[in-house]
């Protein structure tokens, strides 16, 4: 079977579609194989790799690759398969075998794993201090550990080829390849610690958590293991951007929840869509503007700007301003640049696509990378259904119910696979966590900034003495991860104290649990 | 590919099959594929079923069926096809959902599930105490539970088929049902317990330690989680069993001992080929005595009459008096009987073989079974790579080395499959087990008889004070797990009360913290 080129047309097609596939941040750069309504800035790895801010260059690794089983769980010889799977290393602050000194392994999330070792400061400002070495693990089927020969075009070609990614063999490709590096290294006995963020902190959790003989310890941040299978509510995403902006103005949230029905007024007409056209500078002199997709474009900013709402400048998703959030509610307030609500709106984005001032037009329509990332879309209609598009009467955006079985025919219709919405509490559990792990497993720390919209489907309470939530009220997405800067505030500081004392207590009492045995 | 008829001529592999095959309780009636040398007279569950005693009608139980999805990790929409999967259920002592009564579910190992029913007198004995509901799940390609539209031709026919029959598969089974019947139930709270023995017990261990928002504790009977990967010497399971005959009497341990030289040296020429074939009672009036057969079936019923070494009579293998082992050596020790070896050897093997007199003749070679079981052998040669067939200079066995190539070039001749050594202890661990689990899970316990020659490989050490080891020097093969009688021996009565408190306890706490999070 090949995977169709969808035409979704319809507004309510559209809404969902942007909704659902808004999930872990390189959502809209999978997203890129549906022609609309998906944006033309939407982020790509690569163009992050080219943009990312060069003075953060405290991250040197080499890539290595290892030679990873196809499929884990079925003993057929021909699912015997392999495959290159890359990996980062850096050895520079490692101790070495004979002091057991510590290995920290990034849990690869969806994306090209320099992404990710490129945004995770903290591995490489903690190494020294833990004499750690230092493994980033790209996920399959993300970056360059491509199955079927590293061939993305076949291995995303169809739903048999595609069927191997799933996160269970995600964890046993990490379980095999540090079982491996640790035997080629003659450091059985040194402590793997866990650390991710996003999925990437997801994965971390449970690799601990099925895993425990071969991580001592996980540092899951922003990662909402919860937001499955109704223990999360579908509202909550969305309430909390909504919060995001309402806090920092009641005259910025309402601006833009408003905005919605005039730009559904003005894509109705043809003065309308030009009107559009021109308040949000599309690209080009030729056809109507499409309202869905601009909708679509400014959610995608809003979303986006709140998940990554740091303290400071940063360049992950985009470049940004520190405090986005207030600078977009700022360029609404502006009360010296007039009324117009899409002139606001024009505005606020610009916060976001255009903070460098050099993009002069907008695609929101742009489907450019015919042969982009699609691996979230693939893992989010399989087993990753995670439920956020909900949308009460107060949200800064249209109310909407989530619709499970929207998402079902989507899936059904673009990949011709059903999804299975259970399967992740069943393999993982996050019903009742708290009592399920409160006697159960150890050493892992939750983190969750509160201004991050995923933060309502992570863990926000100690569930035992080793089993703790750390919660930031102004921190985003897995924001303690980043590469500290002199601008840091406080609590950031603090957080990230709080994390290498855990982690420093675990290795603590590894050590003296190896010498006893010994 | 379809799997070949194998035959086998030379003395070092039959013997490396005979130790190697000899895994758990089931491995005779799996190696019915295999021509030659297995004996005649090897146990299937049907026979089991029929000849079970009927004294303990104890154990009524309904029959129910589960669709069950065949591939638990692979999202390929072929991979959706789904069998159905059978479990026993007997709802008579349950107090129901209403007062979130547990539920005892026993993890299905290799072979129908009705034989474990009606061995685990222990889940029926101590259901009324806890008001518990009973489940016995059946393990896939066991059973009446056959993907592949319950054909076992064709489940059975190549590796492709095949490829789905995995422990971790397994275990995502007894996650799916239980969740489901949890629900058609109504009986979200209610506690879940997993029971099991040997291969069962293994399953319920880790179904505890993978699967912790399921089940809240584990009884893991006799289950040898610590036989893979050089955890355990592969001497270990033959120095039991030669320990469990010479504590018996060092006379009958150096009849045997001795035998297997004179066995082969008869075997060398027609009359004694002749004499063997008489002393042995061979069916049949032509063709020769095989000294490799007649060997492997001798092993065969020392090595299951170790580990079925029980205090009161029993019928689980076969029919045999209590402490069947000592019965051996006095028929071999016995001076009114003559000083024939071979005599002695017969009289021994009859103890196992033909404990009712009823038998006239024993066919060595037999071979009739050509359909039967042959699951283990599959699992034997993939994950469930168990060394346990060395024997040292001071073995009951011949000495003899194990070979990890042998095993693995029978495997890719016999299924063109081959076995991942390392696979177990990559998935479920094993190594260090008292480190990495000292702080981490809980409510397990290892029961662990000294006289099994299995027990070398279970863990026989308290871990933490919640996963603990009981061991009981006399005990054999999940001695714990079949129906009390009234002449049980103190210590295993003992045993059993142990098991009951902690099982107990868990529940306990369990409650305690339903009622404080409610």
């Amino acid at each position: 079977m090949q995977m169709k080129a969808l035409s979704i047309g319809s507004r309510a097609r559209a809404l969902l579609l942007w909704s659902s596939l808004l999930t872990l941040f390189l959502s809209l750069s999978t997203a890129k194989h549906i022609p609309a309504p998906f944006p033309a800035s939407a982020v790509r790895p690569e163009q992050l790799l080219r943009s990312r801010d060069r003075g953060h260059d405290k991250s040197p690794y080499e890539a290595e690759y290892f030679t990873q089983t196809l499929d884990h769980f079925n003993f057929n010889p021909p699912s015997y398969k392999t495959f290159q799977q890359r990996y980062l290393i850096n050895r520079k602050h490692w101790g070495g075998p004979d002091n057991n000194s510590p290995i920290f392994v990034y849990t690869g999330n969806e994306g090209d794993i320099e992404w990710f070792a490129q945004n995770t400061g903290f591995m490489f400002e903690t190494a020294p201090f833990f004499k750690a070495l230092i493994v980033f693990i790209e996920h399959r089927y993300y970056g360059k550990s491509i199955p079927f020969g590293g061939n993305k075009d076949v291995a995303y070609s169809n739903t048999s080829t595609l069927g191997y990614l799933t996160s269970t063999q995600a964890l046993a490709d990490y379980a095999a390849i540090i079982i491996d590096l640790k035997r080629n290294l003659s450091a059985a006995d040194s402590p793997v610690v866990a650390i991710g963020g996003s999925y990437g902190g997801m994965l971390a959790a449970w690799f601990r958590l099925k895993y425990p003989h071969i991580a001592i310890g996980a540092l899951a941040s922003s990662s909402p293991i919860l937001n499955f299978d109704n223990i999360t509510s579908p509202y909550s995403f969305n309430n909390i951007v909504t919060r995001d902006f309402r806090v920092e103005s009641e005259n910025c949230y309402k601006v833009i929840k408003g905005s919605w029905q005039q730009i559904d007024a003005a894509a109705k007409n043809q003065p309308g869509r030009q009107e559009l056209r021109k308040s949000f500078r599309l690209c080009g002199s030729n056809g109507s503007a499409n309202g869905d997709a601009i909708k679509s474009w400014l959610m995608t900013a809003l979303i986006y700007t709140a998940m990554t709402d740091y303290p400071t400048n940063s360049n992950f998703l985009k470049p940004l301003p520190a405090y986005p959030v207030r600078q977009m509610c700022k360029a609404i307030d502006d009360p010296t640049r007039g009324n117009d609500t899409f002139g606001k709106l024009y505005r606020a984005a610009s916060v976001y696509y255009n903070s460098s001032g050099q993009v002069s037009c907008f695609n929101p329509n742009d489907d450019s990378d015919p042969h982009g990332l699609n691996g979230w879309t693939w893992q989010a209609c399989t087993e990753m259904v995670l439920p956020t598009s909900g949308n009460t009467a107060e949200s800064l955006f249209p109310a909407s119910e989530y619709s499970y079985e929207n998402w079902r025919a989507f899936c059904e219709s673009y990949f011709e696979v059903e999804p299975r919405p259970n399967w992740i509490t069943t393999e993982f559990g996050g019903h009742d966590i708290e009592r399920v792990l409160k006697r159960f497993g150890s050493n892992i720390i939750f983190f969750n900034g509160l201004r991050d919209p995923w933060s309502g489907g992570g863990v926000l309470k100690n569930i035992s003495t080793s089993i703790v939530a750390i919660v930031a009220k102004e921190g985003a997405h897995h924001v303690d991860l980043r590469h500290s800067t002199s601008e840091d505030p406080e609590w950031l500081r603090e957080v990230r104290k709080q994390e290498v004392h855990a982690i420093s207590n675990w290795i603590s009492q590894y050590y003296q649990e190896l010498a006893l045995a010994q």
